[in-house]
């Protein structure tokens, strides 16, 4: 999937090894394009939530003309693996130390915590010192609810959370984290 | 939910008791607050899915003067109940003999089939003839896998779906549909 006038493009690059040039939602994307084409999840990220207050219908094609981004209330990616209901979010952060709790959004901690109640795996990817971290719902809750903090530090992070391979495909193989957390008996 | 410029909102009035001048779209989206409100279920409608090539940051806040909308490749509204991945679309057709599957693009037929074979529960919500109908994902996929027809006959409809029923809270109650298949043994 390509986005040709994404404007994220221009300023979120993360260099590393291998997926040299390419942001987090980049990897992301051909990640899960790699699970659907292998059948292995059904998993997409959700179109940016806009609110559309113009729309032209000049040269024949419908067009936004006026548009404003909304807030999240959920998280970006979501859908079914190994019949489970998955649904997370990519976080990158610069911080070395610690990832400030401001780029979650509360309403996108209550849909964590509610996906988890109805029986779904939900959980972070988070871009910082040059790797991606899976850090699932459960750590994010617990940290939340017994601190008063406004960033989870590094420790912590590196702790509770697992270091996501990188590889050709898929990019960032997420799910075999999955699979070592909640697939481990089969 | 409010999208206050939504031009959908113009054109697509159902008029019947208790729901009287709200178009499918809201229906649902009431329905899915008072899911959530009520810890039933945790389902959200999908943001437009549109390719933004033009942003303004004129008076400090952040617009997008030029946008194009793309055809959706999956169903609008997912999420999770009972611990079952949920996927499904909501249509509406004035057709009164048949329900014609241009309404279905087949990116989003493929879509139906790769979820129901994850394990999730895929289905569309019709609109026809001044009721709204339940049709599973198994049915629409048995109908299209054994046929050449272009649309779905209104007969079929009745015979293999569910009328929807309609309340004040959740104004479509559609899952209870869904318990009366999918978890007839609790």
């Amino acid at each position: 999937m390509n986005y040709p006038g994404n404007i994220k493009k221009e300023y979120k690059k993360i260099i590393n090894y291998g997926n040299r040039g390419m942001d987090l939602e980049d990897l992301l994307n051909k990640s899960n394009e790699y699970y659907l084409e292998s059948n292995r999840a059904v998993i997409y990220k959700k179109p940016t939530p806009i609110t559309i207050s113009q729309v032209s219908y000049a040269n024949k094609e419908k067009m936004i003309t006026k548009a404003f981004f909304r807030t999240p209330s959920t998280l970006d990616y979501n859908g079914i693996y190994k019949g489970r209901y998955i649904d997370f979010d990519a976080k990158e952060t610069k911080n070395t130390s610690s990832f400030p709790l401001a780029n979650l959004h509360e309403h996108q901690y209550l849909h964590i915590k509610r996906v988890i109640e109805h029986g779904g795996i939900s959980f972070l990817i988070i871009s910082m010192n040059n790797n991606f971290y899976y850090l699932d719902g459960f750590d994010i809750i617990k940290f939340i609810e017994g601190n008063t903090r406004k960033s989870i530090p590094y420790s912590y992070i590196q702790e509770k959370g697992t270091i996501i391979e990188q590889k050709i495909n898929p990019r960032l193989d997420y799910l075999s984290v999955i699979d070592q957390r909640y697939f481990m008996e089969e």
